[in-house]
């Protein structure tokens, strides 16, 4: 059981993303009221009604076949070709390929009701939607002509191929192979942990994969992007005859066990025949291109699992009976407990905060693909280690916390609560794991500038936070008041890594709680404008007060709870750096 | 590949336990040095050879067959019987049933060995533990002399039938009834969540069950514990015929899957002979009596998870290469990286204070049994939710850190991180959730003698901290400030809890906190205590300097990580009850 929480999504598409100055630079008739209210219900039904069924079975996972072939949990191929004919996997593209160029502020909100409904079968989407925005980018305009439209309508689907056993964070250490042939290339190696790399959902697949040339610069620099399909196609746009890769087995995961995990062999049989997409050698540029909206992804994805796992608990907590309640009567279902009360509350206090960060983040990934300057981009670079890493770590959090509600149903994996705690593991490992967010927030996004980004951030979240006064409304001025607390601890924290720039270890110590700290403070700023705008909203004629009053009373929970972690992560990162590099390895063996 | 870490067990066993004070009070060879060792180094041989390797294999779970009869993992029956022929099932015991009768202050280092080689099979044993404490306790002696002697020899185990569909938490809610026959009773009924309720490692099994008599008064004041074999016993102690109780069903669970959660019913062909332990209607007044020790056991099980997927991620981390570390040269292990550093690094601090805390815990047990003052009771009392709710709670944190260090290996079951992952789930749930300990920290614990106790405590830490001045030692003397300083904090927010005795859904709401908190400070505490100590001791002849230092350095990882934690926990105590208290049910509904 799914349900889209429509108001919320509604709440933030409106009022947090500023959709005036989204308008001006992408003219987009999804940005209006009804257009979006029509396709966030649309979505709604089709997540609750055809994806979300496939969720509970999806866990008994894909089986490899002894052809090689892989079968995936009953209900998925039937979804996925409902996906194709409503429509769905056209949200993203260009409309010159049969896309609808729908704005990120949009198409996220919808996708994150695909991921909530069963993450394992969305993420094969999520893949597709990658490789499409890829192939836009850097393909030449025959192969966008082949391989977009397909992908598009729903009938074929995309891979990413970057990790070998030796080559997983490391892409520098990528050994398989590409040799020249006509005008195309014939690959061999092994591919390991690919997404969807073999499955029966779609007529072909479409490896987008990393390989070296023979006369390659070493590292980094000789590493070169193809497009490996597992049907070679006809120039008539039919499938030929297949080619030379095959699955050899799939893992035997902790979750998303639906989502089959292929290791893929290239080249047994002469090659696999791939073709080049952009440049020799900036294969790593183009991932690197590719990396925002990945991750950004990965992000959505964990506040899918979490409302996901939320809507379990709540509606567990709501109906089971067991014990009365302080101050409750005998009968009141276990909601009544104040822990219980304190678990839900901080579990929707915290996912309000990633759904507005996410939306904040979304628009910020339109403004800087359709206005493109420096300022829309820096503010997406900082937003996107920030989204991908909080988000995710959170989701264990929250997942777990889902289980507790349960008590010992939560344990037993029949209840379901388990399935999301397993599946959402993945989310802070895979397209870069915090670490790599973590280096990424810390060095390229706030060292290289000297802070200039990091700390207009901050400025901003000052502005608006000083914007609310006492005399428009005193609850909410105090929560602004703990932000700018907060805000000013988090600048310490900041020049205190800025301070550290010559000796990056100690910077690199702390980037993991600088990518929570960040998390935490972004979040009460949203969740503090949200409640103020709410606060104003419920003033207005037709107001839906009952909704709009959860947005100042959960703010209100998130920053009692959040912010003096944000000031705890602070004193941390000023004071902690050194006695984590004070450890010498042997300090760590087992003794 | 387990091995116990012998020289922190040590360490705490010799050096942060009041061993003189001990030993005054209970006159028991193992608390020399020479048997301590002794008996550490035998059982950490039988654990890493006997134990550990059954672990991996019992992940496959255990299976019930057609017969009702269920079948164990690969070896887990043979570990079982060596180590009763070994005699560590002896340990506990009184000398009178042919046990040991070992200081708790011993027992929970071998204990903890058993748990981290193999939780889902040690389990068994701790139940069986569990058991005979309350036999000795309450049990007739006739009882005594027939039941505890074949448990402590390892040929029969115990189990304890609490929960009912409708039962969990509240047992008040207890259905299953015993009509009077005789010498014996009658039981029918069901009870669900039965660890080892059935299983093929012992002769028999002995059941501590909890039902009504038919004239019991209503509620808790109407519950009664019997005692009911599988296996009848002849009146020479021979095995008689099969009692009626079956094991219908094994639960199909997240982790401990070794261990099998049985549903067994009870009287289906005339009602199963039980014997009553105790007096009539004082069930749960026993089973209070046995919490202490349940309840610490459990906390003991998430030290030893933690030290188990510590101990997989260390030897991971220094073996596996994935780029060059800043800093670094080419080919260092990833343990070089400074995330990775820093993971290991706090997951390391973290069971150090786990396992001081535990050993200072299982003191106070001893003392509060052989002393039996009120304040060695007192001490326990608070001792034992902290060490229950902060311990399991952890456990989750360090078991994740596992994985993460892992990266997408982590992820793969056969890697074995992810089962600590999923094994450890269970802890902060069964032997009462956290929930439950944050309710008897709060009410039972604090607000009941005012907050004496608890600020008893306080003062112990801080004495203990202001006794390291920076005469003796700068480094260390820094930590002891930022303790005092978190304590300070820690007292206003019990304060804050003592001002709201009168609301008690407000101190309700801040129990999760509460123990998050205190566990924290006795943990800071007991780590500063032990830097102190192990610079004293490291200047002593023939110092084990490097090990020792290692005591002082993950002390300042420690402190700088958890104390700032604790001064916001403090905050959220005193600041974010009443935000949660405002969250009306319909505002949780998903909108």
């Amino acid at each position: 059981m799914y349900h889209a929480p429509l108001k919320d999504i509604q709440f933030v598409f409106r009022h947090l993303i500023d959709r005036a100055t989204l308008a001006e630079k992408m003219d987009h008739e999804a940005l209006s009221d009804d257009l979006s209210d029509a396709i966030f219900d649309e979505a709604a039904k089709f997540a609750a009604d055809i994806i979300a069924p496939t969720n509970a079975g999806g866990d008994k996972g894909s089986t490899r076949l002894d052809d090689g072939s892989v079968a995936t949990p009953p209900g998925f191929k039937a979804a996925y070709a409902a996906m194709g004919e409503a429509g769905w996997t056209a949200m993203d593209a260009s409309e010159e390929y049969g896309g609808q160029a729908m704005p990120m502020a949009v198409s996220a909100f919808v996708n994150e009701m695909w991921q909530a409904a069963n993450m394992s079968f969305a993420l094969c989407h999520l893949l597709t939607q990658g490789q499409i925005y890829a192939l836009e980018k850097y393909a030449s305009p025959d192969h966008k002509a082949q391989f977009i439209q397909p992908m598009v309508e729903g009938r074929w689907t995309g891979t990413m191929n970057l990790t070998e056993p030796q080559a997983g964070t490391d892409l520098a250490a990528i050994r398989s192979m590409a040799i020249p042939e006509g005008d195309h290339y014939r690959i061999s190696g092994q591919k390991i942990y690919i997404t969807y790399g073999e499955h029966d959902m779609a007529e072909n697949i479409v490896h987008l994969l990393l390989a070296r040339t023979p006369d390659a610069p070493a590292g980094h620099k000789g590493i070169s992007v193809f497009l490996v399909p597992k049907f070679l196609i006809n120039p008539d746009g039919s499938l030929g005859g297949r080619n030379d890769v095959k699955c050899v087995s799939i893992e035997k995961k902790l979750g998303i066990k639906g989502s089959p995990t292929a290791v893929l062999q290239y080249g047994d049989n002469g090659g696999a025949v791939g073709y080049l997409v952009g440049e020799l050698n900036k294969g790593l540029e183009i991932m690197f291109a590719m990396m925002n909206h990945a991750r950004f992804m990965v992000g959505l994805q964990g506040l899918a699992i979490s409302e996901r796992a939320y809507q379990q608990a709540v509606s567990y907590a709501m109906d089971r009976k067991q014990g009365t309640p302080l101050g409750g009567t005998e009968g009141d279902a276990i909601i009544g407990h104040p822990d219980v009360l304190r678990l839900m509350a901080s579990m929707r206090s915290d996912i309000m905060a990633m759904r507005s960060l996410l939306g904040i983040g979304a628009a910020a990934m339109d403004l800087a693909t359709h206005d493109g300057g420096q300022a829309h981009q820096d503010r997406l670079g900082l937003l996107v280690p920030i989204i991908k890493g909080w988000l995710t770590e959170l989701s264990l959090e929250i997942t777990s916390q889902a289980i507790q509600v349960h008590g010992g149903m939560g344990f037993i994996e029949e209840t379901g609560a388990a399935q999301h705690y397993r599946d959402a593991r993945i989310l802070p490992i895979y397209e870069g794991t915090t670490a790599i967010q973590a280096n990424d927030l810390v060095f390229r996004k706030t060292l290289r500038d000297g802070g200039a980004s990091v700390m207009a951030l901050l400025d901003d979240i000052t502005a608006d936070m000083n914007a609310i006064t006492p005399e428009h409304d005193v609850q909410i001025a105090t929560m602004a008041a703990r932000v700018i607390h907060a805000t000013d601890n988090a600048r310490h924290a900041i020049q205190h890594l800025l301070a550290a720039a010559n000796s990056p270890r100690k910077a690199a110590a702390s980037g993991h709680h600088f990518v929570m700290m960040m998390g935490m403070l972004t979040g009460g700023w949203q969740m503090v404008r949200g409640a103020a705008i709410a606060r104003k909203q419920s003033l207005t004629e037709g107001a839906d007060v009952s909704f709009l009053s959860t947005r100042w009373t959960l703010a209100d929970v998130f920053i009692t709870q959040r912010m003096p972690q944000v000031d705890a992560l602070a004193e941390t990162i000023m004071k902690g750096d050194e006695a984590v590099l004070a450890i010498a390895t042997d300090m760590l063996a087992v003794q």
